[in-house]
């Protein structure tokens, strides 16, 4: 058919092949492609992170620190790129950072990690599903054998199952190292999902290799619950001055907002208790070269904050569902590439620290919008509002 | 400080100060800017979109189609660009997109738009609230006209309001045309606000210009309820034929999944009850210059399905809150507007045209991959599983 | 058959058909029945409220009290009637009433009700479904008409109505006086769809008279929101040092609980953010003759609570699904009515009264709990644990 | 002050002091008590399960049956006592227990217990809450031993784990046998709390006996994938023309009406996606002695059925959160230990079965309720209006 968009099945991210597609699009559509195919480099550098490859979107990233974090594995000032197209976003970000280099850093903590493949094992009826859930338990070192044989980096850590019906669903929950490790995973428990199929000495039916409990680019309770790739937290004692000084609100003022939030997000049932995660998290997504669809699940989060009894503010966020890799995906793509090496995270070992930065640049931007939001009451102005007027599009 | 970030009070787009903070990152983190430097265009045109600019991600754009789509706004065969890093993402799509042409089209259906801001209004005490709750149901008329005076485009459509302690949480519903609107709806709110804290008779206490319940990139009840952005559905019914040829799975095989996969949300709390729509509204918003950070919102959305009495799949799917713009924000930037161009969607009267598009973009990717995660009962392998292994960075 | 239970068409509810149902069951099981066949009165007044009678339950009921309630409704010292088989409940409560009676009462306000059928409405295709919602928009008058035409007590208020895939999911939302009114709005509704059925002018399929988002007896997000029968709240200041006094605790100390309780109950996805709620409402609820499968819904509410600037604690709690009739259902049982009486509750006019009680009663309880499950740091004892130990069924 | 409730130091379970009470009440609220004052046995009986009591409540009990269960603990057919005030309760539980007779019974099966006391403990930031994680999860026989010390029945099976912030929020979750046993764990936890304060090598700021992680009388996400009481599963194929002739519905339209359901509580958020599994457990829950408060927790549960190939209904439902004892609390008292001998589960031994005559029991009430909603095309009546008009309070 005419409307078949050109493929080469000889080498598909070729010149040729790349400017017939783009002959093709200009006639089909009309639109001119002035920018878009302007990529600065060999297209075959993306095989493997895309198919049917015809240009590149050029997004803009601009720079936002030193965002000064004291991590176990970012102990650093850090200038962090983000990508964006929202105005004032940056500049947010870029203020928080201020607030937390004046006290003194963020601190950041990585407590757990796992990465799912999800398969719902079916049975006739619920006792079988029972007697399988308790087999599994048993044998969880021989199925974690016959998983890790697949990989050289993916440890299986656990097996969560739940019972409903006729019906066992799992979580195999995986340590996959600096990769994101979704392919891994599920490589790995298919193989982990036959062996068991042959092996089981009970009556199972069937089995999908994913029964959607894994919640993958959602936002879940077994999520906030059990995590997803990283949970880290990163938190900050911010001096009552420095509060004021920067934001104008004091720390029982926070508090007292915190509060009024919290209680709206339990009663929206919300993904998060706070304001914004997502915008600093896509921001530093696309720039480092991850899944950007991961933001579904990323942007899940807690915040908890009170005033000291010094009249300090405490502050900290706990974000189950970092996903990052500095190694594999999309992060070897050339800018991406360069925006890890500007903070000393691009290749192995560099995953955790990335992970770190993230859940600081959350904090940084968290506390910048939580003091915006608030009316100015002596110029009954609000600085959120103001900032989009001189910053944003609506010039 | 030697660590601050070069900024021009002056022009803080012009390829000088550019050059100078591309310097300053160079020296600051040993980082090569081969790359990231190489934008196609005036530097200007970014302003308003970003602050610190310094260079660009390149992200890679397919082609996958073409779409058939029966919308009210877009009846047409799309050619839909994909910006992605995640291999095999698009060449999913593309089979789903097979599926629906032999289908004779996906049809779709807007049923509702409000973008929003959220102020809370805080009373000494309940009764305060409840008596506030009645005034601002019976003065709806004079508080929409102070909003609507603060804009062309943006219409208040409602003012849910809920009542709880000594609180009312609202949330100011718009349309916003074809901008995505929450600036829009920031100011005309804010306005409205400190209208009625002048004009309210009785005792109010303070407000808050958001108590979190427009729950602004993240997933919530209230979003899936009352929407936020449009409300967007999308249903095909699938030839029992041309289902089984293109994704060797049968009606019934697709219902029963479709109702474990369904329990299985239910159950873990889920933001939708689908594979992942998250994929494929993230490559769009990322090629159109949408904000990508609305993720957080859109990736929540509800999937129906079932075996007809004449053999074939009705499948559907609604998404309550795509937020999308053919106008504003990021849809001007050069490769961004080439990409709506494609799509006949750039500029004025396009938006819900575009959002059409989106909703039919994730049928396609859940119609391919609700097939593939299935096992080959003959072969015993999982096509989403070989498919990384061809396609992805597995290799 | 043998196993059939006796009854009688002539008269189900005779002294005879009840011997033959006693004996029926002796025999059959073997048990003894002489306590639960022991009712004070002609059973022929248990006609509409059970069938198949044969005998009572004796639940013990004690009294808690005096409540010192500010209500709209209630402006009264109550005792409060409380039947239960858990030892420490009652006494707990009462400790909570000696809180609030020492500090000048608790404030109670009723901001709204609305008792729901939620018939869902079934078409073709998201098109014709969205035609209907305008529709039904546009002709609530009509249908209102209809609908209160089968009752002298209800009036429907609002038809909330949301849309996905090929159905529009509504919830009839009325006044119903003082009576729960769940049967009330059954038939209404269902006569309201009827005409509908025959009086809308585009294509309907069929409709079910419940689609489940009445979400009766069950917690929801949409009861949260919008209400279940009564929405009230109870709200209290408690001086310092009546706080401390009584419960040897500080407002401080109580805010920091519920930050912590109130994260916890977010991460969970709890029903409230409190701590038991269920028990004194399942109490109240029992000895007036209230149906006790809506703790399902009635569990549902919000608690917030702060320290004021003068260092007393502000406490509330708001139920959005109080379902308590004075009138109808259970309440003319002989010693529900009873119990009714004593607070002045029982026939016409009296609904808003009980339901203020019932939030008052709430709040005692939490206050009570709240404090003591806190650990004496002196003794090293939990009070919580401590009264079981005395009071309950442990010794 | 003349307001205190008559209370005796010396017995107050005595005739005497019971006596004074019914008087001040009397007294107190003009309120005749014929009927609540009537009951049948020495009120010494009710010490331990409530205070201040001077009377009961008599709530009428019917019966419905045989119910036919075949379970691992129940294989029997069980008159089933129920009470309740609330007319055609019985009667369509009764209805739905002749369907699952015809079909030769329902199959239950308990996969899971745990009773749950969550504290939480409470760390100066992340780090050091993250090292108490660790030492929890390495320490938990040592733990196990001291919990389990305090009690000769209850046993420490896991003690789930979650953390966020400067916290982690546990769930010690006990078997424990035949009582309900919130006060056996919470004192078990206490203990174990204690020697973890005094053992923990590292630094514990403070910890809470509950953190409210035990969403104790509240539905939650947690109970419902931990559980919390009993998870059991009630199974039943029904054969196509036992369904018919009985419901007068067909598997296909059970299955459409369910999958329009489930849509409608993951809409909603609701805590089930059946229909009222509440009646049923608070008609049991009260008859046997059991806190009806659980309701809180126990409507909580997921419905599953599909038309099988052959053209029956398989249907089926898990309870996550089976709160009963058959032994301690409310189960000795005199009817309530009747209600409990009928069923032969009285004492010792009978937990399991009762629990799973309560999930057969659900199983009934949603079969009778499923098929009376639908609308009967012929005759345009629908049966649940009709009922509640022939055997309600509505005549």
């Amino acid at each position: 058919m005419s409307h078949k968009i050109p493929r080469s099945s000889d080498d598909d991210y070729s010149a040729e092949i790349i400017a017939k597609r783009q002959q093709f699009i200009k006639e089909k559509t009309g639109a001119e492609l002035d920018h878009s195919t302007r990529f600065s480099y060999d297209p075959h550098v993306m095989a493997g992170n895309i198919e049917n490859i015809w240009g590149v979107a050029q997004v803009p990233i601009g720079d936002a620190g030193p965002l000064l974090v004291n991590g176990d594995h970012a102990q650093v000032e850090i200038y962090v790129p983000m990508a964006t197209v929202e105005g004032t976003i940056l500049a947010s970000y870029n203020r928080g950072m201020k607030v937390i280099r004046e006290s003194g850093g963020v601190t950041t903590t990585v407590s757990a990690e796992s990465m799912q493949r999800a398969p719902v094992f079916i049975f006739a009826n619920a006792r079988d599903a029972r007697d399988f859930q308790i087999w599994l338990n048993e044998n969880f070192a021989l199925i974690k054998a016959q998983a890790e044989s697949t990989t050289s980096v993916g440890k299986l850590i656990e097996i969560e199952n739940y019972h409903a019906h006729s019906m066992i669903f799992t979580r195999f929950d995986y340590a996959t190292g600096d990769a994101a490790g979704q392919n891994m995973t599920s490589r790995a428990t298919f193989f982990a999902c036959e062996w068991i199929q042959k092996n089981y000495p009970g009556k199972l039916r069937n089995y999908m290799l994913s029964g959607n409990f894994d919640t993958e680019k959602k936002t879940s309770s077994v999520n906030l619950l059990k995590g997803r790739g990283r949970r880290v937290t990163a938190e900050i004692t911010i001096p009552r001055q420095v509060l004021i000084d920067n934001l104008r609100i004091t720390p029982e003022q926070m508090q007292y907002g915190y509060q009024v939030s919290t209680l709206s997000s339990f009663m929206s049932n919300s993904s998060n208790n706070v304001s914004h995660p997502a915008n600093g998290l896509a921001a530093l997504y696309l720039a480092t070269g991850q899944d950007i669809a991961n933001i579904g699940e990323s942007n899940q989060c807690t915040g908890y904050q009170r005033a000291t009894r010094d009249g300090d503010l405490y502050y900290s966020i706990t974000l189950p569902s970092i996903i990052m890799a500095s190694y594999g995906g999309g992060t070897n793509l050339p800018t991406q590439s360069e925006c890890l090496k500007m903070m000393g995270c691009h290749g192995k070992g560099k995953a955790l620290k990335l992970c770190e930065i993230a859940a600081g640049l959350v904090v940084a931007g968290e506390l910048s919008l939580a003091a915006a939001t608030r009316l100015d009451k002596e110029t009954r102005t609000n600085e959120w509002v103001d900032a989009h007027e001189r910053l944003g599009r609506n010039r």
